[in-house]
């Protein structure tokens, strides 16, 4: 490789052609160019990217002038509030770094995560005080507890701190001179996975990764000027999928929301004339089981963004007759929320209904910020067949995949090796180059040698009519090894036995891939809304 | 600042987090995401994405083949054709540096260009062999010539080395495994100024600032998925404004033409659906300037986007009136084409239309990628009051400014002193913050010790009904140092006399301004559609 050529002479890094890459300078051009334009609702409450930028600000000056800095963990236990858009720009504008934590989890776990990521503040909510009192006396940590109490929160909770959220940013300066970071490597937040099994692991996100996503999402969701946002996706998970710096690139307004409940959001579609919105698969389903009263005619064709697991058919087409335009993405904390979208072709506008969802229900290719995407075998590397068959690990590898799990390197090595980040989920490449997702590697079933995956049953199980939701997990078995054993959660007023389903399947499945075993009952999720497979494992083996 | 924070340890890049970034990578998406979908269209040919990215990889692998590699300088002396877009990727795939020469330039200039770059190949187009050839007999450095023979240039031209285009793809590999670029900052082409003055500037682009300029393009032109672009801005013009590298970010569709005409753009508008294109005033004109004959209906709002000159208030109408959403970009080619947009506001569609010319004449603010834009004093570097009528040095700072000029260390270091990049455009800063060029230095005219801007005077004369273009410059004064005067073109079958046009302009300006002399007749233009004023100087000079 020539490494003396005319162009590398003269020709450095300077400020003038060289600055970090941050989602910080995106607020600042929204609130220069439209200071009017509204950036926050909450309630009544309407703030202008003026105003937003300026308590942005506040935040940063008050929380430097207490000696907070590069580094420095911030941690926050907040709903989708307006301070929580606040602390994403006014924490990393100190150079510190900003800790979302799950508003669901125990207090045992919350304690777990402010030790290990060494919080130095805890801004928190008064409605979670019931969690966060407990954890602050178990943690080792002994944070500055800021509360917030938000007016939109009239239900029980209580102060726990003696420094009042509002009261904090009083002390800032709106005007703050806060610094761009040094390095655009720099890290910005810190998000624990829910762990559905083991500690949670502190994945840390960097200033450069923040603001290729938030580009990213803009050209995906093929989002114009001045968007108008439903914040249904709670913003501690992977910071919103970088949403609420997102925004700002396009002037959106933020119209928050404490609780996801249907009738709040189809009041807020309305009211507010409603563009985008994101969610698990539960937040289509509350949207569509929403009976008559509670909902509201939408504004327009509403463009919806879901993950984390493939939309059945019949919610798809639900969701399209209801007037959303669905968008089905994939990403892991790791990689930033979202780095995978199903790049729809207008070709398959024509396919029958089932042809369409079959497409749909693939996770996809690579965001364009995404610079690898591909399915390998996990011990030599090699890329599978893109056969739609041959099952491999999903990898990513790019500039949206996380700097690595804080104070864990061994985990971290492990997460990269080969160059390749592994997602840890099981999937396929179709012939067209879509990778799709089979299972993650301890959802795949095996039984008598063969490998049967869950996602393929609970598809079957899910187009029966009367299913509302299902989950199918191995359930150790003497002569087979494994054999899938089905938690059904029926439709109200849905009926349904287990020899209805069984037989529904056979029409469906190979005979080997058949349920031998069907429970019926409201299925375990996560604060996220995954199921909590470990928890049905457990029972399948019990049972 | 903090430097062994728990975020410094074990954090490392390494190739699964951390990638170059690179516009390369957009098209090898859109190439397997949307392998069938029309990438190129020229007369009657028809490529594919998966057919122009295997051509690309040709390029690529037979110019290594000859040992092409990085920091080598590759010129194409070419028309906006489906080879230049292949260049473009083709080129740096190698790690090698595009050099799109100015197909107006004479063959002197040429020569410079081609010896300064030391260039090891040329690319070059039969219609274009008069300057080529000698050129290539007059410069230093003896390139491996290529010919490209373009099915659809009909015109005279000869063949000039012993290798055909064609030829030379047919030695490469479809399926050539390419590589990314080690470093982002390695450069991606060069960009010789159009150099009104003095001899022509290398501007070197690196992959960072092409990548992120084309996201900024998508961003701002609010680009969905699969636009059609209409290629009427010369691609030798600051690599099309990055264009030939952002459509491949949402699979957009390139619509080839060699030669600017009101019928083949109106016809091709027509055929094609064309959702955008680019260029300066001067396509405009041609287009509002159209016979009937050669119209044709357009077949929806489509956007226009220029820059180079403010777009006067009757030209703007009438593009509206004839189906163009017009949008006023600024930029240099030290800045990748476009780096400022004036971001229109809603509120403003409600302005009466000159106020709104008024508006929109203003050059605007930062794109999302630009990290910074203001006007200063260029001595003491303090940004000017935001007051509208302080002059001051429009200046720039971030990922989209060039990395210099190529073996030119003073000029390079005089353009980014005090950490910004002088643009050597004088301008104003509003009470919104919106910047808007008064002129550049060299072309304010000094009288009595008043500043007088040419545009000004520019403006009221293109008020005129009877004028089609206007230009002002200084003229040496005894008395008064210098004065204004004016070069004006009339409209086909317009009439005004000088002092008609000076009694017109005495309702509009304060009188020191006013022109002394106006002389009629054709004004001379770069091949990018610029005036050259100093040309005009010297006519002014002389005259």
């Amino acid at each position: 490789m020539r490494r003396d050529t005319i162009y590398d002479r003269d020709l450095d890094r300077v400020p003038a052609n060289h600055q970090p890459l941050t989602p910080l300078a995106y607020l600042d051009r929204a609130a220069r160019v439209f200071p009017d334009h509204v950036a926050v609702i909450h309630g009544d409450l309407r703030r202008s990217y003026a105003e937003l930028y300026a308590r942005a600000r506040r935040l940063a000056s008050a929380l430097a002038a207490r000696g907070i800095g590069r580094g420095d963990t911030v941690a926050v236990l907040l709903a989708n509030t307006p301070a929580m858009i606040e602390c994403h720009y006014g924490v990393p504008m100190t150079g510190a770094v900003l800790n979302t934590l799950n508003t669901r989890l125990d207090s045992a776990a919350l304690a777990f995560c402010l030790d290990h990521g060494e919080a130095k503040v805890l801004i928190t909510d008064r409605e979670f005080s019931r969690i966060a009192g407990p954890a602050l006396e178990q943690a080792g940590v002994t944070p500055l507890v800021i509360d917030y109490d938000d007016p939109e929160h009239t239900g029980p909770g209580e102060r726990l701190g003696s420094l009042d959220y509002e009261a904090l940013l009083a002390e800032g300066d709106p005007a703050h001179d806060w610094a761009m970071p040094d390095d655009e490597w720099d890290a910005i937040s810190l998000n624990y996975t829910s762990g559905t099994t083991g500690d949670p692991k502190g994945v840390v996100y960097h200033h450069r990764g923040a603001a290729l996503l938030a580009l990213g999402n803009v050209v995906t969701g093929g989002l114009a000027q001045h968007p108008v946002y439903l914040w249904t996706l709670p913003m501690f998970h992977c910071n919103g999928w970088c949403f609420p710096w997102t925004l700002s690139i396009v002037a959106g307004t933020h119209v928050c929301l404490r609780q996801v409940r249907a009738d709040a959001m189809y009041r807020l579609m309305a009211e507010h004339g409603v563009t985008h919105l994101c969610g698990a698969p539960i937040v289509m389903s509350l949207l569509l089981n929403a009976p008559e009263a509670e909902r509201r005619p939408l504004p327009h064709r509403v463009a919806f963004f879901t993950a984390a697991a493939p939309p059945p058919e019949a919610v798809l087409s639900g969701m399209a007759e209801a007037g959303f335009a669905v968008t089905h993405l994939y990403g892991l904390t790791e990689s930033y929320g979202p780095a995978v979208v199903n790049a729809w072709h207008d070709a398959w506008d024509a396919l029958p209904p089932d042809e369409q969802a079959a497409k749909k229900a693939r996770q996809g290719v690579r965001y364009p910020v995404l610079e690898g995407l591909d399915v390998r075998d996990p011990e030599t590397m090699e890329p599978v067949p893109a056969d739609g068959t041959t099952l491999g690990e999903v990898m990513m590898r790019g500039n949206v995949v996380m700097r690595g799990y804080l104070k864990n390197p061994t985990a971290t090595r492990a997460a990269f090796a080969g160059g390749w980040f592994h997602t840890g989920d099981l999937g396929v490449k179709h012939a067209d180059g879509y990778v799709q997702l089979k299972d993650r590697s301890k959802d795949i079933i095996i039984s008598g040698g063969e490998n049967i995956s869950s996602i393929e049953v609970e598809d079957a199980l899910f187009k029966h009519p009367a299913v509302a939701a299902a989950a199918v997990v191995a359930k150790p078995d003497e002569r087979w090894g494994e054999t899938p054993c089905a938690f059904v959660e029926l439709r109200p007023g849905g009926q349904a036995s287990a020899e209805d389903l069984v037989a529904w399947c056979r029409e469906r499945l190979a005979s080997y891939k058949l349920p031998r075993h069907v429970i019926f009952g409201e299925l375990p999720k996560t604060s996220t809304g995954k199921v909590q497979k470990y928890l049905l494992r457990e029972r399948a083996r019990e049972g």
